[in-house]
């Protein structure tokens, strides 16, 4: 196993904006403020991108981790 | 571990008005009245969403946990 | 954790009816006499709706739960 | 808890003629000779139904409980 | 509990030709040489099959469990 | 249960050329080199295939077992 | 059980450049910088890829293992 885990990125990214992918293929970016083991995650300020584009301002919001394919610091 | 948990905002939008994302791409708004850590939610006065439209009103509606991606304060 | 329970819901519609929706995107409407806590389903007197409009009827119905996506009552 | 359990209809199914749906839309009509608590389900006299029609005759058929979204007695 | 189980339906395909089903759709058709409990299935002299016409000789296949949908003896 | 088991497929199918199912309707066709419990599956010399037509060499690849659908040594 | 292993393929990925393919059908190619026993993966210098062109930049990035179906290194 190597020294640095994939959740260091989680950690890394707390309290900034991240990109959240969704199955289904759209995104979430806004302030990541919680996560946990489960990627359940919690954004604030956040807003739906379908293709790169923003479709809507969301505020607040909880993904469940079973419907997030990946994260990305923005 | 962050400090703050993902399901903080479950205990914000409790009795208070939530849009919950489903598999499908479909939403429902509603109050939420009960949530448990499966994330099954029960929603009152609640309303089925197709692209943002309201397609009908629905009343009291037990949405199962691993059909929900995610859940936003409305 | 709330008071109220999201499967309060369900003992709520012991008896009545009640519409389920299925992940595939139909429903069956009908007099849910019989659940568990996988939400396996038990209806009576049931019918199957496609966009709200009633496809067939099918009389007694076992839905599997992990099939289920969320129960009304009507 | 309700009095009745929702496999009480696959009891009262066996050895009667069942429908089976399946994930992926199409169903199976037989003569339900075992079920297990996984929801497999085997037939016989079984044949394949698409959109209600008769498909073609499959004889004896066993059923992955996990490819099974519902179950009537015919 | 029924006295008869669906896996009879396997121990009685075995060393027979059988059709199993997969997700997806498409089917594979050979002599089933072994299962396990978990619905895995080694085929000899099979061939898939799409819409009951065969398209191609496998040979020897493992098919895994979680992606068949149900067996059936040809 | 038979006493041949399904993963003697993939023991005699180690250090030779394998025909790996993807779900999403691909293939991979390469050396297999290593493979465990959960069907997990490492190949070198692999190319993907798409409609039985090579598409492109990948080299050496491991393939997630809950992505695999059936293994077939070519 | 063969002595190679399938996550011999992560170890030699380590620190370089890998091609991850993701349920959905697009590729994220990258420095992987970390991975654990879930294949969950970490990559730095990342790009998404769409039918094996370059759709966009993303920088450091976390990919859920339940969404990966394989890993190449590049």
């Amino acid at each position: 196993m190597p020294e640095r885990r994939p959740f260091d990125v989680l950690s890394i990214g707390l309290n900034n904006t991240v990109i959240v992918g969704m199955k289904g293929g759209y995104e979430f970016r806004g302030v990541m403020v919680a996560y946990d083991i489960h990627m359940n995650i919690a954004l604030e300020k956040a807003e739906q991108l379908i293709n790169g584009e923003v479709k809507r301002g969301v505020g607040t919001i909880l993904l469940r981790g079973d419907a997030v394919t990946y994260i990305s610091p923005a």
